[in-house]
């Protein structure tokens, strides 16, 4: 039994109030709040338990070290990767691609050479790219959603070329709330001999991930999505891509040796994370992913599923609206614009005024705007916290803003 | 009148034991520890404050934005920068000197260009500069220190020729404590047309720096040894040599628009800063170094040069200690030796037997090891809590070792 209302006396932020009205978050998807295990984590770190790790032997060092290093192993069962090495700390997607990108495509990267993209990627997953283009003469190929916002297997798969050296899709569009079908995808490419990048910043969040499974070879994911704290983070990579790769950020912790005429590198994974890490962050991380996996991911999934099935049918009932995808098995994430030509900007502020946070823009992704011929949506985004009355306070300040704007 | 213990009480885990004795932690150079109003502040954000920044218009995001932006003017006013667009944010300087590399060396050198560096860098100051040897034939020229520990200026400047592109010098050298004349050095850089980054991760925790009197062109620091959070930081970079770099990181934010064919850069600083930056942790770091503000920073400074004299009288004293560098005006920093040859992982786990934090390794310094023809020394560095009683508790832990190794 998942007794929401339990759960979200965990969140201490959500019994407060915005603007005299009882905060309703759905922002979820630009970030989510944090139980009081990770903050009370956090303090505890920092009040008893803190020292840089890896570079001490005494007493604080040790046990920060251990905590901060359990954490590989915790993110290791969060995503089923096969071993922890393959487990590489950062603050997050952004960085974890542009490792990838650094690291692993660079080096190995011709004129010419194609990386295949879907339009519905998160700048994160597009400008790493656009680096190469820009650099390296790289060529961008784009695939295309579907009317409804699926993302067709065939047609990524289709995309590929002799050319082609990686395909770098999203496993969950942060508008269209569109799930991928990444194993069939990654299958794909797996017959093809070309490596795939699955970004996982908003799928990790809301199902099971089993990145052995999904057969990829990149999955990033972002620690303060993951109700973790802010630049926490971390990457599956697969150890026959990090064989492959270069390093990209250095400095201390990666290299084994330093001469003035020469370095030598570090074995895998620290040879990928150079300098002080974000320890207590990652430390928070584990905790949030423990509390995660403590619900059962399932258990979140489920009811996720049943809030967004019960969103769904109420935002169709607003004929004055129109969501933007409609996937099958789409999760709870409603990108939405409205038919009086209301701007999103106005409208996520006429909610605000309710106490009902949703975001309004791009929400970082291009392309899919220009595709879906919009200049910006609201954007409302469901977590393990949110309930069928926040939904209907949703509705209820739709409503109030479609009357005040006609 | 500078009342230490009333700042003691202000760092929680200072009144922690280990293995039965009270803490001395000296390993400051590693990282500091926190006061209560960082470690509060943080749970606040967290707790009744947090959203993602800079993406949303809802009240949470708004608060969030300018709690984190405010940080800027904090760091400027720190720094004495001269525009709080000269501040970029990052998770220390590691990330702080790979943005210079990247974003403004990589570009700009040819084979044979040669860079400045000192022979007492922090591996975060070389390790950046081997990369663009290993992969662009850029040349590292490097300089001695005299035999005291100290930089003369006149060497550093006599290494430049024609192909040097960039000095790259610490301000404080985290193994011998030297206080390098970076002004002096910074004043015959620009008669030379050359760019100067000083890394200022050990100095800023110490003394007033003026960015601006000093005449640097990046000067990157670390929040986790300024008594802020993990994985928080920020660079100097002045407006003229940001105009020169490209982008490093690669996400949302940085960007103005992206297409499919193209992508628009932010202005600076935002061009350098990609994707969902460590909100909290900037927002701890500010209240850190308002914290230091708050004492004063030359009041600090006089705390820690009488402290550091003191050490360094108590230390002399051990006729069978040999202590790395002994520049005029060296900080609170002292590595150290023991005649009898026991190795620093033994001495420093014995120290810590007594409750003494102390570090022992190469200090990330590899060059300077093997200039010094040492293997490892241990490494006592003080901080603005810091006592004489500490001082003494280090003696007595010294002489414990000395007989119990003989």
């Amino acid at each position: 039994m998942y007794d929401v209302q339990a759960i979200r006396r965990d969140f201490p932020i959500l019994s407060r109030q915005v603007n005299g009205k009882p905060l309703v978050y759905l922002d979820n998807g630009a970030s989510a709040q944090k139980p009081q295990v990770v903050i009370d984590a956090i303090a505890q770190a920092y009040s008893m338990e803190y020292a840089n790790v890896h570079r001490g032997l005494h007493y604080l060092s040790n046990l920060a070290t251990d905590k901060y290093e359990a954490v590989r192993g915790i993110v290791r069962r969060f995503l089923n990767a096969g071993h922890e090495d393959e487990i590489l700390f950062n603050s997050g997607t952004t960085e974890g691609i542009n490792l990838v990108s650094y690291g692993w495509a660079a080096p190995r990267m011709q004129a010419g050479d194609e990386i295949v993209l879907s339009v519905m990627e998160h700048h994160a997953n597009i400008v790493p790219w656009h680096f190469l283009r820009e650099r390296q003469g790289v060529k961008l190929v784009w695939v295309e959603p579907e009317a409804d916002g699926s993302l067709d297997p065939a047609r990524v798969l289709a995309a590929i070329t002799p050319k082609t050296k990686l395909v770098a899709v999203t496993h969950m569009s942060n508008v269209l709330g569109t799930v991928v079908d990444i194993k069939t995808i990654a299958a794909g490419c797996r017959a093809r001999g070309v490596p795939i990048l699955a970004d996982g910043s908003q799928s990790a969040v809301h199902m099971p991930v089993d990145v052995q499974d999904l057969g990829v070879d990149f999955y990033p994911i972002t620690g303060h999505k993951l109700y973790g704290p802010s630049g926490s983070g971390a990457i599956y990579i697969t150890r026959e891509r990090q064989a492959e790769m270069r390093p990209f950020i250095g400095g201390g912790d990666m290299i084994k040796e330093v001469t003035r005429d020469d370095v030598i590198y570090n074995d895998p994974p620290h040879k990928f994370e150079a300098g002080t890490p974000g320890i207590v962050q990652q430390i928070g991380l584990g905790v949030a992913l423990d509390y995660m996996m403590g619900l059962g991911m399932e258990t979140i999934a489920a009811h996720e599923r049943a809030l967004a099935s019960y969103a769904r049918e109420r935002l169709k009932g607003l004929n004055w609206l129109n969501v933007q995808g409609d996937a099958p098995g789409k999760g709870g994430i409603f990108s939405f614009t409205m038919n009086n030509g209301a701007h999103a900007h106005d409208i996520s502020t006429v909610l605000d005024k309710k106490g009902v946070a949703v975001r309004a823009g791009q929400h970082c992704t291009g392309p899919l705007m220009e595709h879906l011929g919009i200049n910006a949506s609201c954007r409302a985004s469901f977590a393990l916290y949110n309930t069928e009355a926040e939904v209907d306070a949703l509705i209820e300040a739709l409503e109030f803003c479609h009357d005040l704007f006609g």
